[in-house]
């Protein structure tokens, strides 16, 4: 069979475990998510094994340090990562919640209920543990899951993938619902971006290159994720100790993470108040300073910046600053260079909070608080598929509702609509 | 310029547009659309002088008298044009509502609000009405509209366009929230289809083949609306004098609308006692029976059906009909071939009624009622901008909250996140 074939096949299990796993109620789900957990501890062995090719192969082929870092798995990793099945299992259902509902004017009964997207694609990148949080938020939200990860993670994939489904068997969850897409090739991803049709929507997972190809080249619909060109701006009526505490925890307290700070924009009226210490704290925690004339005329530490800077989400010890000369103006800034992901303002005034927050056209917007607060866990959903960047469906961190669509359901007793309004039909036999 | 560049000009227009129209609170927007409406009614004749261009052009090309009518506007059709943009006005803003809310255990204070989506594309066919009511309900939810009807109508939208145009100088709603994207040439889509970035979301509203052909084309999100091929399933316990009910109301009461019934299934055990009623009935009313060979053999009026009758939204007097022996394979049918619209089941059982709930995968799920309830005007949302068959970010009748995207708000006093927990910044001069 072609590759083209091999993924039909596949697509096609997965709808039709879709269509079994839909209406399954909670607790059969939720068993099947703890057998999942339980299997994934009993075989470690198993998983850490097939983890080692991969980590040899990344090693052979001269993978840095850190990439190496995020591919390994051991025991402890393989418990965490069933633990968070477990967690998952334990959060409420989304299917089946009713949204919205009544009793029309007519005497139907209206209800929006909650129920499965179908079939949901993961693409993303080198860590093996999306695998299995993709398929466990996917299973508890009713979803069959074709999953897509980085050929340098496929041995582990693979395994893991066999034990989930391996303890999907004694249960009422399909286990065609949790699959990886066959082959590893780049052209392999294609099948899956042209599936519209057999796949409800994609997820990409990942850098922004991997996001930007997905997103240019499906025809299946797709929700963006998370490129974070975070901003902090340190408004005129700033309380500047507190601007420099949440400048530093938005970019150095974790910087390769999508919700960390990447510009700087301070008022003018204090920025000779601001810049010199925040310049001098960012230079401690070694933070390079890309700046315009005005940042770079305070240090000679300062990187002259252009416009790429300020396009670009570093995620290192990098961070782009410039004085702007209003609130307006690092609005027209952030609405110009952003990636509408997070942006804060620093400030003691009402009005200024209230004129950015309805300005900032971004998922979300921090008054006085760090940008790291962007997180399904922080927000309290208790897991996070993704944070969505753009505006259809899903804004910000995406929790299992998210991953749901709705359904309308109307009742009557032989309710029909004429030109004059609704008529019941006569009782019969 | 060549038409590139008069769309980008265009676009840009509406992007800046929008950005002044989204924190537009709802009084200066309701004044706005009474403004555009009673400029409608004032400039009606010029409107309808445009509009006869149009028509007489149409005339010439030999168009059927159906789409003449579609196409004409009058002093009546007008005024109601019109009428239809002050009760948009009348109805609630969904913009600044919240839609969930809370304070998280660390003191942080976290909303998500509506917020406009930015800038909406129509795509629609010859009625002009679309053109005003497609930019009323974008105003009214704080988006920006970049329309493109028909070239057909191509004369009484400018003349529509213009007039609303005009109407906005006056108003705080900026005029480039309201614009027909420039040319007529089948190539001057193709911009509109390709603006990622500058545009939103595009809302294509017409026949299959327009809808199909935007959403295979466009890098813009695209929500589909409105291809129904709708069906009526007669259940073994169904009220057969209720069914009759339905099956007509929903074939026969206005066969051109996405609602109206397209495919019957009926369950094997009262096959006989209903189908040669409803073939009776069916064909009083005018309808042509496309059937499968058990309905065939009732009557010689039963066209046989074809796969392709199964799949085809008649829009028109016919209806494709099949007899099954289950409930489970009414579903199956349906999923098979159904459009994901709405689906009905005539049953006095609690049993099916739930099971056909739960399993059919559509927008909208009738039980015991016509399908022609699914609409916006008859869910109570006043206004509808089409019916979403896709499962992302709307499903079924869309009203003015499904113009709208939500941001994020979190606010604290300088909240940090540590990876021990959430840290108050010092307080500062």
């Amino acid at each position: 069979m072609s590759e083209a074939d091999d993924f039909l096949k596949v697509a096609r299990e997965a709808r039709d475990a879709a269509a079994l796993l839909g209406p399954l109620p909670r607790a059969p789900k939720d068993a099947a998510l703890r057998m999942v957990a339980d299997a994934l501890v009993e075989r470690s062995a198993e998983i850490i094994a097939a983890n080692a090719l991969d980590v040899d192969r990344a090693r052979e082929n001269g993978t840095p340090e850190t990439m190496i870092d995020r591919l390994s798995l051991n025991e402890d990793r393989v418990r965490a990562i069933a633990a968070a099945v477990r967690e998952v299992a334990e959060l409420p259902d989304p299917v089946g919640e009713v949204v919205r509902g009544g009793t029309l004017p007519n005497g139907l009964e209206l209800r929006q209920l909650r129920v499965p997207l179908g079939v949901v694609g993961i693409i993303y990148e080198g860590r093996p543990n999306v695998t299995v949080d993709g398929a466990a938020l996917c299973l508890k939200s009713g979803n069959a899951v074709l999953l897509r990860g980085s050929s340098s993670a496929f041995e582990s994939n693979t395994a893991l993938v066999r034990v989930m489904r391996d303890a999907l068997a004694d249960t009422q969850v399909p286990a065609g619902a949790v699959q990886l897409v066959p082959g590893i090739t780049r052209d392999s991803v294609k099948h899956l971006l042209k599936a519209r049709g057999l796949v409800d929507v994609l997820i990409p997972r990942g850098g922004a290159s991997l996001i930007q190809s997905v997103v240019e080249e499906s025809t299946v619909p797709v929700i963006e994720t998370g490129v974070g060109n975070c901003h902090v701006y340190v408004d005129a009526d700033a309380d500047l100790d507190m601007a420099l505490h949440i400048l530093l925890n938005a970019k150095v307290q974790r910087p390769s993470v999508c919700n960390a700070a990447e510009t700087l924009l301070v008022h003018a009226s204090v920025a000779d108040a601001f810049l010199p210490r925040a310049l001098a704290a960012l230079a401690e925690a070694g933070v390079t300073v890309h700046g315009d004339a005005r940042v770079a005329a305070l240090s000679d530490a300062v990187v002259p910046a252009d416009e790429e800077d300020y396009r670009t989400e570093y995620v290192s010890l990098d961070i782009a600053a410039a004085v702007v000369d209003s609130l307006d103006e690092a609005v027209a800034h952030i609405r110009a260079y952003g990636s509408g992901h997070t942006d804060a303002i620093v400030t003691r005034s009402q009005g200024a909070a209230r004129r950015f927050v309805a300005l900032v056209d971004s998922a979300a917007v921090a008054v006085n608080a760090s940008t790291r607060f962007t997180d399904g866990g922080e927000f309290g959903f208790g897991a996070e598929i993704g944070i969505s960047t753009q505006k259809l469906h899903a804004r910000g961190p995406m929790g299992l509702p998210e991953l749901t669509s709705t359904k309308w359901v109307y009742t009557g007793e032989g309710h029909l609509r004429t030109s004059t309004g609704t008529v019941i039909a006569p009782a019969g036999s």
